[in-house]
Protein backbone atom coordinates (compact mmCIF):
# COMPACT_ATOMS: atom_id res chain seq x y z
CA UNK A 1 0.00 0.00 0.00
CA UNK A 2 1.61 3.23 -1.14
CA UNK A 3 0.87 6.16 1.48
CA UNK A 4 -0.69 8.50 -1.20
CA UNK A 5 -3.59 5.47 -1.73
CA UNK A 6 -5.92 7.15 0.90
CA UNK A 7 -3.33 6.66 3.46
CA UNK A 8 -2.85 10.17 4.76
CA UNK A 9 -5.24 12.69 5.94
CA UNK A 10 -6.51 13.55 2.08
CA UNK A 11 -9.07 16.86 2.59
CA UNK A 12 -11.53 16.37 -0.47
CA UNK A 13 -11.77 12.56 0.96
CA UNK A 14 -12.80 13.26 4.21
CA UNK A 15 -15.29 15.35 2.87
CA UNK A 16 -16.47 13.22 0.43
CA UNK A 17 -17.00 11.05 3.80
CA UNK A 18 -18.46 13.39 5.62
CA UNK A 19 -21.25 14.29 2.59
CA UNK A 20 -21.99 10.65 2.24
CA UNK A 21 -22.45 10.32 5.97
CA UNK A 22 -25.90 12.30 5.24
CA UNK A 23 -26.78 11.04 1.93
CA UNK A 24 -26.44 7.82 1.97
CA UNK A 25 -28.28 6.19 4.86
CA UNK A 26 -31.66 4.23 4.02
CA UNK A 27 -33.59 7.19 4.86
CA UNK A 28 -32.45 9.85 2.86
CA UNK A 29 -32.48 7.25 0.60
CA UNK A 30 -35.99 6.59 0.52
CA UNK A 31 -37.27 10.12 1.08
CA UNK A 32 -35.27 11.27 -1.70
CA UNK A 33 -36.33 8.91 -3.71
CA UNK A 34 -40.20 9.36 -2.35
CA UNK A 35 -39.64 12.57 -3.35
CA UNK A 36 -38.70 12.33 -6.91
CA UNK A 37 -42.50 11.79 -7.45
CA UNK A 38 -43.13 15.26 -6.71
CA UNK A 39 -43.63 17.87 -3.86
CA UNK A 40 -45.10 16.27 -0.38
CA UNK A 41 -46.69 17.36 2.79
CA UNK A 42 -44.50 16.08 5.98
CA UNK A 43 -47.93 13.72 6.89
CA UNK A 44 -47.48 12.32 3.51
CA UNK A 45 -44.09 11.72 3.42
CA UNK A 46 -44.53 10.32 7.31
CA UNK A 47 -47.17 7.34 6.17
CA UNK A 48 -45.50 6.92 2.63
CA UNK A 49 -41.80 6.45 4.26
CA UNK A 50 -42.93 3.06 5.35
CA UNK A 51 -41.23 2.74 9.49
CA UNK A 52 -39.54 5.70 9.88
CA UNK A 53 -40.50 7.88 12.96
CA UNK A 54 -41.92 11.19 13.31
CA UNK A 55 -38.66 12.54 14.80
CA UNK A 56 -36.33 10.23 12.34
CA UNK A 57 -38.13 12.12 9.55
CA UNK A 58 -38.02 15.34 11.24
CA UNK A 59 -33.91 14.95 11.06
CA UNK A 60 -33.19 13.55 7.54
CA UNK A 61 -35.43 15.92 6.27
CA UNK A 62 -33.69 19.01 7.63
CA UNK A 63 -30.03 17.54 6.65
CA UNK A 64 -31.41 17.22 3.20
CA UNK A 65 -32.74 20.77 3.51
CA UNK A 66 -29.47 22.05 4.89
CA UNK A 67 -27.23 20.09 1.80
CA UNK A 68 -29.89 22.03 -0.45
CA UNK A 69 -30.93 18.51 -1.55
CA UNK A 70 -34.77 19.74 -0.87
CA UNK A 71 -36.99 23.34 -0.74
CA UNK A 72 -39.30 23.38 2.22
CA UNK A 73 -42.29 25.29 1.81
CA UNK A 74 -44.65 26.57 4.67
CA UNK A 75 -48.43 27.29 3.98
CA UNK A 76 -49.77 29.69 5.91
CA UNK A 77 -53.65 28.57 4.86
CA UNK A 78 -55.39 26.92 8.15
CA UNK A 79 -54.53 24.85 9.18
CA UNK A 80 -50.94 25.85 8.19
CA UNK A 81 -48.85 23.22 6.21
CA UNK A 82 -45.44 22.62 4.96
CA UNK A 83 -44.80 21.08 1.85
CA UNK A 84 -41.23 19.45 0.86
CA UNK A 85 -40.14 19.11 -3.12
CA UNK A 86 -36.51 18.53 -4.23
CA UNK A 87 -34.43 21.25 -5.94
CA UNK A 88 -32.59 20.53 -9.35
CA UNK A 89 -29.70 19.39 -7.30
CA UNK A 90 -31.71 17.09 -5.45
CA UNK A 91 -33.17 15.80 -9.02
CA UNK A 92 -30.07 15.28 -10.14
CA UNK A 93 -29.23 13.07 -6.95
CA UNK A 94 -32.05 10.65 -8.29
CA UNK A 95 -30.10 8.62 -10.78
CA UNK A 96 -27.38 7.99 -8.56
CA UNK A 97 -29.48 6.80 -5.70
CA UNK A 98 -31.34 4.82 -8.47
CA UNK A 99 -28.91 1.67 -9.07
CA UNK A 100 -28.20 1.14 -5.07
CA UNK A 101 -31.86 0.64 -4.53
CA UNK A 102 -32.38 -1.57 -7.35
CA UNK A 103 -29.27 -3.88 -6.79
CA UNK A 104 -30.58 -4.20 -3.05
CA UNK A 105 -33.72 -5.49 -3.89
CA UNK A 106 -32.92 -8.05 -6.85
CA UNK A 107 -30.26 -9.54 -4.70
CA UNK A 108 -32.21 -9.70 -1.48
CA UNK A 109 -32.68 -13.60 -1.72
CA UNK A 110 -28.93 -14.74 -2.29
CA UNK A 111 -28.42 -11.95 0.93
CA UNK A 112 -31.24 -13.73 2.88
CA UNK A 113 -29.42 -16.93 1.93
CA UNK A 114 -25.82 -15.84 2.70
CA UNK A 115 -26.66 -14.53 6.25
CA UNK A 116 -28.64 -17.94 6.73
CA UNK A 117 -25.36 -19.86 5.92
CA UNK A 118 -23.04 -16.95 7.61
CA UNK A 119 -25.35 -17.59 10.59
CA UNK A 120 -25.02 -21.50 10.42
CA UNK A 121 -21.10 -21.71 10.41
CA UNK A 122 -21.06 -19.58 13.53
CA UNK A 123 -23.07 -21.51 15.16
CA UNK A 124 -20.95 -23.88 14.09
CA UNK A 125 -17.61 -22.72 15.29
CA UNK A 126 -16.36 -19.97 17.70
CA UNK A 127 -15.37 -16.58 16.20
CA UNK A 128 -11.52 -16.51 15.51
CA UNK A 129 -9.66 -13.95 17.01
CA UNK A 130 -7.06 -13.17 14.53
CA UNK A 131 -7.46 -10.44 12.31
CA UNK B 1 -51.55 9.42 -1.91
CA UNK B 2 -53.59 5.91 -2.02
CA UNK B 3 -53.29 3.25 0.33
CA UNK B 4 -51.17 1.25 -1.93
CA UNK B 5 -48.65 3.43 -2.49
CA UNK B 6 -45.73 2.48 0.13
CA UNK B 7 -48.41 2.91 2.60
CA UNK B 8 -48.98 -0.44 3.80
CA UNK B 9 -46.33 -3.02 5.85
CA UNK B 10 -45.60 -4.55 2.25
CA UNK B 11 -42.57 -6.87 3.23
CA UNK B 12 -40.80 -6.90 0.33
CA UNK B 13 -40.14 -3.09 0.54
CA UNK B 14 -39.40 -3.39 4.34
CA UNK B 15 -36.63 -6.08 3.14
CA UNK B 16 -35.18 -3.40 0.59
CA UNK B 17 -34.23 -1.17 3.22
CA UNK B 18 -33.35 -3.51 6.30
CA UNK B 19 -30.62 -4.21 3.63
CA UNK B 20 -30.50 -1.09 2.51
CA UNK B 21 -29.70 0.04 5.94
CA UNK B 22 -26.59 -1.78 6.21
CA UNK B 23 -25.35 -1.41 2.21
CA UNK B 24 -25.78 2.66 2.06
CA UNK B 25 -23.72 3.68 4.85
CA UNK B 26 -20.66 5.20 4.57
CA UNK B 27 -18.52 2.80 5.79
CA UNK B 28 -19.73 -0.03 3.83
CA UNK B 29 -20.02 2.13 0.50
CA UNK B 30 -16.40 2.68 1.57
CA UNK B 31 -15.13 -0.43 1.64
CA UNK B 32 -16.66 -2.16 -1.01
CA UNK B 33 -15.21 0.45 -2.95
CA UNK B 34 -11.46 0.06 -1.63
CA UNK B 35 -11.61 -3.76 -2.38
CA UNK B 36 -12.30 -3.15 -5.61
CA UNK B 37 -9.04 -2.51 -6.28
CA UNK B 38 -8.63 -6.40 -5.01
CA UNK B 39 -7.80 -8.39 -1.61
CA UNK B 40 -6.90 -6.62 1.16
CA UNK B 41 -5.87 -7.04 4.62
CA UNK B 42 -7.53 -6.16 8.01
CA UNK B 43 -4.32 -3.40 8.37
CA UNK B 44 -4.32 -1.83 5.18
CA UNK B 45 -8.28 -1.44 4.94
CA UNK B 46 -7.70 0.11 8.51
CA UNK B 47 -4.62 2.11 6.60
CA UNK B 48 -6.56 3.03 3.92
CA UNK B 49 -10.09 3.58 4.85
CA UNK B 50 -9.41 7.31 6.66
CA UNK B 51 -11.27 7.99 9.89
CA UNK B 52 -12.64 4.39 10.47
CA UNK B 53 -12.16 3.04 14.23
CA UNK B 54 -10.69 -0.37 14.55
CA UNK B 55 -13.88 -1.64 16.00
CA UNK B 56 -16.34 0.33 13.39
CA UNK B 57 -14.19 -1.50 10.58
CA UNK B 58 -14.85 -4.89 12.13
CA UNK B 59 -18.15 -4.09 12.38
CA UNK B 60 -18.40 -3.37 8.72
CA UNK B 61 -16.29 -6.44 7.45
CA UNK B 62 -18.63 -8.61 9.90
CA UNK B 63 -21.78 -7.25 8.30
CA UNK B 64 -20.22 -7.44 4.60
CA UNK B 65 -19.13 -10.87 5.23
CA UNK B 66 -22.62 -11.93 6.54
CA UNK B 67 -24.45 -10.70 3.81
CA UNK B 68 -22.03 -12.59 1.10
CA UNK B 69 -20.30 -8.89 -0.08
CA UNK B 70 -16.64 -10.32 1.04
CA UNK B 71 -15.00 -13.09 1.88
CA UNK B 72 -12.73 -13.24 5.23
CA UNK B 73 -9.90 -15.91 4.90
CA UNK B 74 -7.56 -16.61 7.38
CA UNK B 75 -3.62 -17.47 6.54
CA UNK B 76 -2.38 -19.95 9.70
CA UNK B 77 1.47 -18.27 9.14
CA UNK B 78 3.53 -16.41 11.66
CA UNK B 79 2.05 -14.31 12.12
CA UNK B 80 -1.36 -15.04 11.09
CA UNK B 81 -3.16 -12.61 9.33
CA UNK B 82 -6.70 -12.15 7.94
CA UNK B 83 -7.83 -10.85 3.79
CA UNK B 84 -10.47 -9.82 2.84
CA UNK B 85 -11.76 -9.93 -0.83
CA UNK B 86 -14.91 -9.15 -2.56
CA UNK B 87 -16.99 -12.27 -3.46
CA UNK B 88 -18.97 -12.19 -7.21
CA UNK B 89 -21.86 -10.35 -5.49
CA UNK B 90 -19.85 -7.84 -4.18
CA UNK B 91 -18.17 -7.42 -6.92
CA UNK B 92 -21.89 -6.58 -8.60
CA UNK B 93 -21.76 -4.25 -6.05
CA UNK B 94 -19.62 -1.57 -7.53
CA UNK B 95 -21.23 -0.22 -10.29
CA UNK B 96 -24.07 0.25 -8.08
CA UNK B 97 -22.42 2.50 -5.16
CA UNK B 98 -20.26 4.43 -7.89
CA UNK B 99 -22.91 6.89 -9.19
CA UNK B 100 -24.04 7.60 -5.74
CA UNK B 101 -20.04 8.37 -4.53
CA UNK B 102 -19.69 9.86 -8.10
CA UNK B 103 -22.44 12.33 -7.43
CA UNK B 104 -20.87 13.59 -3.96
CA UNK B 105 -17.56 14.62 -5.08
CA UNK B 106 -19.46 16.14 -7.56
CA UNK B 107 -21.54 18.03 -5.61
CA UNK B 108 -19.55 18.95 -3.06
CA UNK B 109 -19.02 22.71 -3.56
CA UNK B 110 -22.83 23.56 -3.83
CA UNK B 111 -23.81 21.60 -0.68
CA UNK B 112 -21.01 23.65 1.43
CA UNK B 113 -22.72 26.58 -0.11
CA UNK B 114 -25.71 25.53 0.29
CA UNK B 115 -25.04 24.61 3.94
CA UNK B 116 -23.47 27.87 4.58
CA UNK B 117 -26.87 30.16 3.66
CA UNK B 118 -28.90 27.77 5.55
CA UNK B 119 -27.17 28.02 8.78
CA UNK B 120 -27.04 31.56 7.98
CA UNK B 121 -31.07 32.21 7.34
CA UNK B 122 -31.95 29.78 10.43
CA UNK B 123 -29.15 32.11 12.27
CA UNK B 124 -31.66 35.17 11.22
CA UNK B 125 -35.10 33.30 11.73
CA UNK B 126 -36.09 31.04 14.57
CA UNK B 127 -37.42 27.84 13.51
CA UNK B 128 -41.23 27.69 12.68
CA UNK B 129 -43.17 24.72 14.48
CA UNK B 130 -45.57 24.26 11.69
CA UNK B 131 -44.81 21.03 9.98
Amino acid sequence: MGSDNGDGNNPAQCRVREVLDLVADKWSLYTVSYLGDGPRRFTELKRGIDGISQRMLTVTLRGLERDGILIRTVYQVMPPHVAYELTPMGKSLLPATAPLIEWTSQHLARIDQAREEYDKRSLAQPLAVAR
